[in-house]
């Protein structure tokens, strides 16, 4: 036992079977790790899978990251770069007909919330996104929240950090479920979205459940289970209504 | 101001047009309502609702309940009487066909997952429930999962108390969303459900959405909003395969 | 030093210039004391001030006050006689103009505010209420908040328990000074209050301040102040119309 | 979604209609954001409203703004650029006659209390600060807390770390209402302000209400308000007096 | 191993030699013990040291030290029974000439500054205690405060809870030590005596030190240790001076 | 005193007899250190004793320690250098026949843990190690958990973070003593090891004992001594059956 | 689903097996379960494995118990009634030869303790305590941890409340591991155990692993285990030193 | 109001006449002003009192007193810079005869008590120093225990980081009266000197009281009031002797 090389090697066995097992694809959260183990785990997994998406993007592994694949494979940044989804040409993730709705409280939301879009996205869903809807002004929540009812979405994923309030008012008003989604967002008593997580625990309203502060991929991963599942159903009854067109 | 009467009267609305916009029918938190008043409620909901769901009965309301409708309404009684549903004969809750299966760790959780399932059985879904699979001996638990799964549940609702764990096995093995239950089981630090709710926060499984400890109803909610969104999809192809066989 | 009655006697002076000085009245907490204590002082405020407020009176100690001053003053009874105005008659407290609105997110929070009521009242304000006006059903809000502002308010109470997004979203809405009184309704994390006042504190809404769980009567002193000020300065507003009209 | 760009411009949409609603101008939060970004919203809101408050200012966008406005702008600096007023030239806020005094217990308050300043000027109050005023040494008080009673404010911010004490002692002094501004001023057990907001919220003192660890901003919000409030009155009253000069 | 008994007998051994190695007696906390336990722990120090402190009586368990004892000692009695010290006729506490101050901010912490006031007495020390002096009315403060200096009080203890600000204040004015007693008066964040404890700790002020919230004992100790080290020496003094008397 | 020198020679005396006394070498805690203070102490404990062991190693230290002892000493690194044993030609540590398993939940736990394999290997144990056995996929589990009771291990660490749920089923599947060693892996509520502790403590499985968050050495101590008390009992058999075949 | 009863039934299966599984024996946890369901638990394991543990047992329970099983079982009663172990004549448990030694630092920790002593004798351990020996005299503790030592204990549980200081200074002076039990005694902050806990988990001494604070059981079974494998060796040994006499 | 200078300027009035009012000199904290602004202010305080004590100096301050001042004053160094003394030539403080023991657990707690040697050596005390003797180690610590109790001193500081047992085994051990110095050292749960603060709050033995984790200034303005008090007494008994002499 004279290095760490031997451990490394039998460590960070990819997952390769997660997606068919639980639905979720395996996200590589590039924070903690080197550029260099990152850019190797990506490299493997777009062998394999033909897709990766990574997650708390470092600056100089964004770097790796560029100079690596930069013209060989299809790339969706967001939120500047904090989150990568890559792809062989080809590969774009299947369509499952899901219907994810997405609303941030502030600008400082975003970033989380791309999080929670990119893995939906990844499972197949289709993403509405409303931002800057923040209880403080209330009356630029009601348009985009029509919208989304409009489109039928399955699900509402609502990101707030410090009051936490928005994700209450918005499972007040709607009957799909709610998934809140508090952010480290705010400073003081209750700062780093413990306030925010605090309130959607203590939520007054029917229909919300909640994760851990600025745990976008867990909103995404619980949002995009409950859309597929009741995406599978409309599929059934599409390819029921296509047989049915083809008999006659 | 001589009284509070004045107050009180114009109070405690009911919300009677709550299920129709939320999804989620009202329930009647006896816990800080005096006999009377949950009696008082009790009955206006009964007379125009036909139904009603009351939680964390205490004893000299249970029976004050048993005493004003003993004969007349039909009893569905939870956790000794710790949750209630009373209906007016023919009043039953409508079956959405939602599917809900409910896991217990220890006995000790089962009054709190019963307010789940008294609620998810009042919005129409049909409960599944196994118990006392908790991780102190995994074998146990294996044999009621792959069931729940066999019958093609939407949702799971894992109530645990303790070190609160089993909700992210659970997520690990399984690919449709889950609602981890925090129960207020354990003492010392972390008890009271602090560190249950703190492991389900911290899941390293995907697919895992929390409710605040104790809250049964909120985990009753949220799962039989995302049930019922499935099982709306159901039956629209139910429907259409109906017509298809009246149209041959 | 063979017992406490020395020291027993040489405390509890009561503050008798503390209305003059500070605009607030003495006000008499029932909680600790013994009934015997809570009657003797309330006597001698009686005697030397006219009137006397007592809060939160357990309910021995009310029928102790009953039986003392049944026939002889004055009484003003709220909550069902957790807080308690008592006055000699011809001692109604000075009308200053002050005008508080107070506003209460569910019927358990209704106590606490009562004390902030029963304060600003004492303090000379008119008080204008509303109730169960909660985010879980954000239209039952918008009536009464209107008339509240119709009624040009100097400042709002807004108590709220569970997740304290109330007072969020009214400071959002209105331009007078917003007083957070959070109360100790619901369990789990962050319960007793603990979560509505942390997430009074990280309100993104301007112009909120907050006092600490279940104080009422503080909330009432702050309010009363504000509201004070206000009304000073249309006294003597009216005062000069007074004297121009009678100039005239 | 290739790209962040698309969400950011539907975002920060400037809230122009804010200080006609609810009496408080938006104000720009350079942290967390660039410093282009920052110069940007800037930019915009002196192109629309002439003013731009600016608070917590990093040395890197303060250089940039410096930078973009230097000459063209008239500059109001506060904590050696810490919080920034820039205005175009005849664009000085209005007066209101609202009256705020600020007292600050220790040297370190003050960057905080500049917040609350800054903003009640951009409210349009007279501010009249004193400092240095801390428990350690009670005799340093009372002649400035004279001074402004005799200035006859309408409210009084105390900023204070630590122990939190001065708020307590000035709000049993005076008898108009106090704001308790907590600062993350100390360090060990109840450091970075949570002692001092913790002593705050438990005064024994009457009318102290209080806003978050550091929040500046949001009790120049609530001492603005209730200034104005008491302002509007006192208007009143003048023009009501000068009318009554004409007629004669 | 069939019972306790065999435990309990080896238990409790009574540390006789305590006062004479830390110079502070042995203190039964009643709470936690039975009656009967009290009593015989009592029975065997009246006999062997003559004297005893018993802290935190039950009521039954000051009945039943009242049945046992009733005519054959001397009693004092603080705060009506909860504190107690007995003694055999001609066995009072010897006069060590050490001087503590007590000063106690209201009315409910008097109880727990009455253990301490007892320990020094038992201790040696001579006490001088004023009450009702908390910073919500200064004006108090400082005579009772000139007095204790007048007499030269080796050390000061401040009672204090809720904000617990007055230990600040008064170690700002005096320069003898000052202990901080936190008291769990205060509800509401930071009540229980955690607001006063961590506002003490954050002292501001110079020469302040604290104990546990509610352990008068504890204060107690350390400030009959303080002063009767100084009386030490001024005893020293007094035989030197006497000394010198007989020389002449 | 003009210097903290003569202070800091009388410091840091090495506790040359604390591996005879207690069973555990000294361990030199880099981190806090400057880097020549710690090539100092190596320095005296590789002359007196033969071996060092060196944790949380900062570059720069490593960097020192190998420009001082590259050619001269043993090396053998863990974790990257984090954590490094240093040894004397011909001084390796004893061989005691103590057995010790070590389970990780995912990479991130493996520098934390490598103390505790390293101090074990010091102590003279044999440690077999199988990581990224995490419950998000407990498949991954069983079978290096049946190699180590193959292998009749005396006890298992078992390392986890975020929601620490791992040595919980552990416990619940073996026979022999676990040891819960929390690492600071996860953010958000109960990050930083805080939920992973929580939930360990929480257990509901039985023979499971824990060590602080991060603390590898601590883990590995008491996981040493608990299987060199197993292989004492286990050498003195060795003896014997040697002893027995020499008499035959 | 008209009642509880049917879920009851498949609950609180006992676990028969457990002992064998994992070397400790099921505990029936005697608190939140009904006099009546606990004799039902008890009545079902004494006819099926013999012996029964119970803890945690509430007075009216006791009565049961003594009523179901006086005359017909063996008792063996731990603090009063608070833990018991009932076995069948001639079901003593099997003597392993584990060696566990038992240090309680006040009298208030026995209870506790006792829950420890009581499993480790059902494991088949030999016991040996000794009380009364906390830091503030340590004196008293060097005299019974010789003897502990010098019977050769094979670990050492260490029962403290308050500082929890107790475990450190003893894992410091011996080689074998040590298992600190906090304790819930104490009040003011850290009060109820959290400050045993914090000072064990911090401890500076080598060698010590913690449990829950008041989880007797956990203690017991954790150091049952240790024990336990190191008597296999032990007894590995005696076999053949006992078939090495037989071959003479 | 266009910079901050003018607030600047009426800040930060030196206390001149703390010393003689509190007995403690004023220390200036360097942490968080910048070096400029210590080199003032230290400027001032030597013109003026000819000392000055500067504490928590950050490197590039030490760099700025150190060409501001080399030549010119007396220097008085402890832990490498972080706490400077500095005098003007035949300005030594004045000896009171106070004495003072201090002892530290490890060598990380030597900075934080080397703050308070300084300031107690300020304030005319001797000071006596013992290090290492924590009680993992407990043989250590007895013979500087000793020696201290032979040289009388008046008062015992003991620094503390992780378990912080050490405060509670001094005071156990001996009878003048201990301040317990928490020191921020240690990790994960209870550190950064929570743990040690909690523990000595927490502390079973008579005589102790704490200040604030890292407060060494402030423990060493209480130890320094209480040896200055005994110190009094000493010099009255010595002055008394004195004349005596004279008189013969």
């Amino acid at each position: 036992m004279t290095s760490t090389r031997e451990y490394l090697d039998q460590f960070a066995n990819l997952d390769l079977g997660r997606a068919a097992r639980s639905g979720v694809p395996e996200v590589v959260l590039a924070e903690g790790k080197t550029a260099r183990q990152t850019v190797a785990i990506a490299q493997r997994l777009l062998e394999r899978i033909g897709r990766v998406l990574i997650s708390r993007v470092p600056p100089d592994t964004l770097a790796a990251l560029q100079q690596a694949f930069a013209d060989t494979v299809e790339w969706t940044v967001y939120s500047e770069g904090r989150t990568l989804a890559l792809s062989q040409p080809g590969c774009a993730p299947p369509q499952t007909g899901g219907r994810v709705g997405v609303l941030t409280a502030g600008t400082s939301d975003l970033p989380v919330a791309e999080e929670a879009i990119a893995l939906c996205i990844e499972m197949g869903c289709q993403v509405q996104h409303a931002g800057d809807v923040g209880v403080a002004g209330l009356h630029r929540l009601f348009e985009p929240l029509r919208a989304m009812l409009d489109a039928a979405v399955d699900v509402i994923i609502v990101a707030a950090g410090m009051d936490g309030a928005l994700p209450s008012v918005v499972a007040g008003l709607v009957d799909v479920p709610v998934i809140g989604l508090p952010t480290s967002v705010g400073y003081g008593f209750g700062g780093g979205g413990v306030g925010a997580l605090t309130s959607m625990l203590q939520t007054c309203a029917p229909g919300l459940a909640v994760v851990n502060i600025d745990n976008g991929i867990g909103a995404g991963a619980v949002a995009g289970r409950i859309a597929n599942r009741a995406a599978a159903a409309r599929r059934a009854y599409d390819r029921q209504a296509k047989d049915r067109g083809h008999e006659r």
